[in-house]
């Protein structure tokens, strides 16, 4: 069953088959065999292609022997997509109790076939050659047949992608993450990778993970020690003698006038016994643990010469572009090292942070709704089977909401109308855990009435009080409220965070100081208002909460691949 | 001049221009300027435009006063092109000593017009209205007009991106990553985000940077220890009998069947002497320094209960996708912690990692030359003027490199006989530094000659010794090579490195064995062996090489936004 005695496939009939991702440079799909979603996507199901050969791959979902052993039926998944197609493989060809088990790998060659009257399928493949079998011990393998928690999942990240929920959401979110490129390249904002390593200390390092060598290069340190114990005192004074000694003995050669043969010789010994010496001395500093200095840690000795981090958002930096190149957007992972055990918090995390110049509040917020209305119109034209998979299993409504937003006007509200509707809502006997007045911070279950129940659609809050938001906001005229904006949306509540950007120097540094922060760490940030200031504006996107809205998941630790959180970073 | 009162600039002539960048659902810009590349970018360079009014913005790239200070012409960029459009400003419009400034921002609203016969220009703006001026002081600005080096630029990272060669860079890179996520899009592969933080030790830890809360937890403890000394065990016994006398307490009035509010008051009392004894337990507990047990660090107290590291490569854990979904790529940052202060060098980097299942290493091979033709025609085909300038300031031969790349075949050469090749070379005097015998690994020197005096075309060479490649890659069968391939293209050399994947669970525990590796760590990585395992294979490129390859310039540090290396960790 070796690859090279396999019959040639027609390679024009795959070629045919893969038509739909052909490039100018690129005709086949790097790989023999045809991609499930091919067949099946088709709008007659693949009953067209019954005549044609072809490979394909996959994952046995579910599998079963019939006619007493003499053929066996096989559900296989390539990943491609959530359909899963009919494989029939007959005992004269391969033996089928190995086939059947759930999880193993078949790679097969066959006929497409239009399977009886009265079946679901539209197409069937009739296995005539099998090339590989990646076999499952049942008794071993930790994904049964049985309906399986995505609770129970996460303590398998490495096999969870085998299952329905866990790939769909991996399509899913390849595609908001292509449509995000999409809609910003189309837009033509330049995407910036922002450093993931950072000295800007941004908002106080509490919550910030450290990123560092000086424990690694301590280990290293005493391991040596022990391997190889520091130099005492008297072999360094003995070191020092030896080269006195044979100091003395290249001067008396020299004096002696003794040959260069002799004097080259004396020379190598001094020379040898100096380097000993400093070697030695090198040695004699090396001190177990972390390096101190005045009773601090020394970072001059850590890899980066200074305290580093991981990021918390590339906004900051961002804007170093947005003030050059105008229209800017980053989308890398951010870390916040808070101990969060909620079902809507991970200590690593995808941001998409957009940056424009020359543009103020409104403009961020244009940009905002369009962006999210580009998000759910893609899932419907590119992903509506994995969205109907989600409606059926998870969120009945999802599909409906994609659609709702993607076709109605974000309702744009400032904070003072939105504390004015929560406070007439108490009025009229609703009822909230968090107190509401003009200056608090709105709670999750108050975005959610306003966005949920009051409007029943997308609402954009903007024009928050000052003391609740970050000191790169632009001050108002009012000098009490900020340019700053939320997106709250159905089923998850804020979505996006933004606001226009304090571009006035002297405002800024006053804000800066108010807030009892120190200048200087964002003096740089500072110097991007002192030259060539610009008006300019921005928002995040927290890309896994962006998921959970599409998809109805209810905890993010499913929705990205190897969900870190405390106590946990699985691979 | 606020932006309030401004005349209302024609919306339809706006969208119009912009309409290269329009979507379904929306019409504008995200800003009421229009960027100069949609004016400068035309056939006609612009010149069709005449007539119609415009508001534009961008920087000073240099600025002069004319006519005896009548009028001033400035050189205007905003980023979206190496171009700069020309703007005519009168001396009635605005004060023009503030704009001529290198680096001043100006956001204005003009007539666009065609220049006198006999200037460069096919169009400029004379400007009808400044909207905005964010002014420079020359005298402190750190970007003067005169020609900087990279180098001196490197200094300045929040402030580079307003130098042409930086900017041009950015275009270029975001160009390369678009044209990425296309590529593999266009192929069906899906895009996994890979996680950064990770446990798996690969392949020795000496190279990675570690990821902690353990330092600023310890920091925290010790402050508040200073603060507020941990009590003396005087104090715990204090409380100790505290707590037995007010249990005594309410024995005695229970006894005494005294009132229940008298009792309650007591047992209330008993509480508070308990709940006490119990902080200052705590409290006692705390130790200065990093948590420490059996005399090494205890990472059970850190944040992810152990030992955590940055990534140096997605590919393992990208594996895990490929093993389930089949076709997978990943494309983020990764790190190394090596002290190496080379052009080539950089601590945090980008790195494309395709993974395609059911697919040889020939397929691998097939894939890079691929998406590698693919990046080079993007550019031609979306960066011509940006390429130009890197033409002219850098690297005379870089667009022909492209089109030579994008149009000829990749020669494919096993490593035995790129061996015999250089072995002959040598015989015909060609000096090397590294002595080039079968077994060794190729080195820089080698690698450039095949690439570029040898065959002056990108050169794949394929199965490499198995004693100088990683466990993972699959042992042929002359159990000699394994399935290795790189990509060696003129002037970086090794632009791409893969390898089919060691699928056979038996043959794979033995190499890790063979290479004096610990199986545990690995126990996930095997599991994909152990149940249904699957033919597959990738490759992983530097994207900050490929950068380097299409510009000609020199220094990694250079093309990617903000560089990381020993001792230098800006912003």
């Amino acid at each position: 069953m070796a690859e090279d005695s396999a019959p040639p496939v027609d390679q024009m009939a795959l070629a045919t088959l893969n038509d739909d991702v052909s490039t100018p440079f690129v005709k086949a799909q790097f790989s023999d065999r045809v991609l499930i979603r091919t067949i099946l996507s088709r709008p007659d199901g693949g009953a067209g292609l019954a005549g044609q050969t072809v490979k394909v791959g996959g994952w046995v979902k579910t599998g079963r022997e019939q006619g007493k052993g003499s053929f066996a039926f096989l559900e296989l998944n390539d990943g491609s997509c959530p359909a899963n197609l009919q494989v029939i493989v007959d005992a004269a060809v391969a033996p089928l109790g190995q086939l059947v088990q759930t999880g193993t790998c078949v790679h097969v060659e066959g006929l497409l076939k239009v399977p009886p009257e009265g079946t679901k399928q539209r197409v069937e493949l009739r296995v005539e050659k099998v090339h590989h079998v990646g076999p499952v011990d049942p008794a071993k393998y930790p994904l049964p047949k049985t309906r399986l928690t995505l609770e129970f999942l996460r303590d398998f990240v490495h096999f969870r992608p085998r299952t329905n929920t866990i790939s769909a959401v991996a399509r899913i979110r390849n595609a908001l993450a292509y449509a995000t490129h999409t809609f910003f390249q189309n837009h033509s904002f330049l995407y910036i990778h922002t450093p993931i390593v950072t000295t800007s200390d941004c908002e106080g390092a509490g919550e910030m993970f450290q990123v560092t060598t000086l424990i690694s290069d301590a280990e290293k340190v005493e391991k040596e020690l022990i391997k190889n114990p520091p130099p005492s005192e008297a072999d360094i004074e003995a070191a020092k003698a030896l080269v006195k000694e044979k100091g003395e003995a290249v001067a008396q050669l020299k004096s002696a006038k003794a040959s260069k043969g002799e004097i080259t010789a004396s020379v190598a010994e001094l020379n040898k016994a100096k380097e000993n010496l400093s070697r030695l001395e090198e040695r004699s500093k090396l001190k177990p643990g972390i390096p101190q200095k005045d009773g601090k840690i020394d970072y001059s000795q850590d890899f980066f010469a200074r305290q580093a981090f991981l990021t918390v958002s590339g906004q900051l930096q961002v804007e170093t572009y947005a003030c050059a190149v105008s229209s800017v957007y980053t989308f890398g992972p951010t870390f916040r090292a808070e101990h969060s055990h909620t079902s809507r918090h991970l200590a690593e995390f995808w941001m998409v942070e957009p940056e424009i110049a020359f543009a103020d509040l409104k403009d961020d917020m244009n940009c905002a709704e369009a962006y999210v209305k580009f998000l759910c119109q893609w899932l419907l034209d590119n992903c509506i089977d994995d969205m109907e998979f989600m409606a059926k299993n998870f969120d009945k409504g999802c599909i409906d909401r994609l659609r709702m937003v993607a076709s109605t006007s974000f309702e744009r509200i400032s904070y003072t109308e939105a504390i004015k509707l929560l406070e007439e809502a108490v009025k009229k006997d609703k009822k909230f855990e968090n107190k509401v007045e003009w200056g608090i911070d709105l709670a999750s279950e108050h975005e959610r009435f306003l966005t949920e129940v009051l409007f029943k659609k997308p609402v954009i809050v903007h024009d928050y009080p000052k003391g609740i938001k970050a000191f790169y906001m632009r001050l108002n005229d009012d000098m009490k409220t900020v340019a700053a904006m939320d997106v709250l949306v159905p089923k998850v509540g804020e979505l996006i965070g933004g606001s226009q950007r304090e571009e006035r120097y002297e405002v800024i540094e006053k804000r800066i100081l108010e807030m009892g922060l120190p200048l200087e760490p964002y003096e740089w940030y500072l110097d991007l208002r002192r030259y060539g200031t610009v008006k300019h504006c921005g928002f995040g996107l927290g890309f896994e909460r962006m998921i959970l809205f599409a998809t109805g998941i209810d905890n993010i630790r499913d929705v990205i691949p190897f969900p870190r959180y405390p106590g946990r970073a699985d691979l």
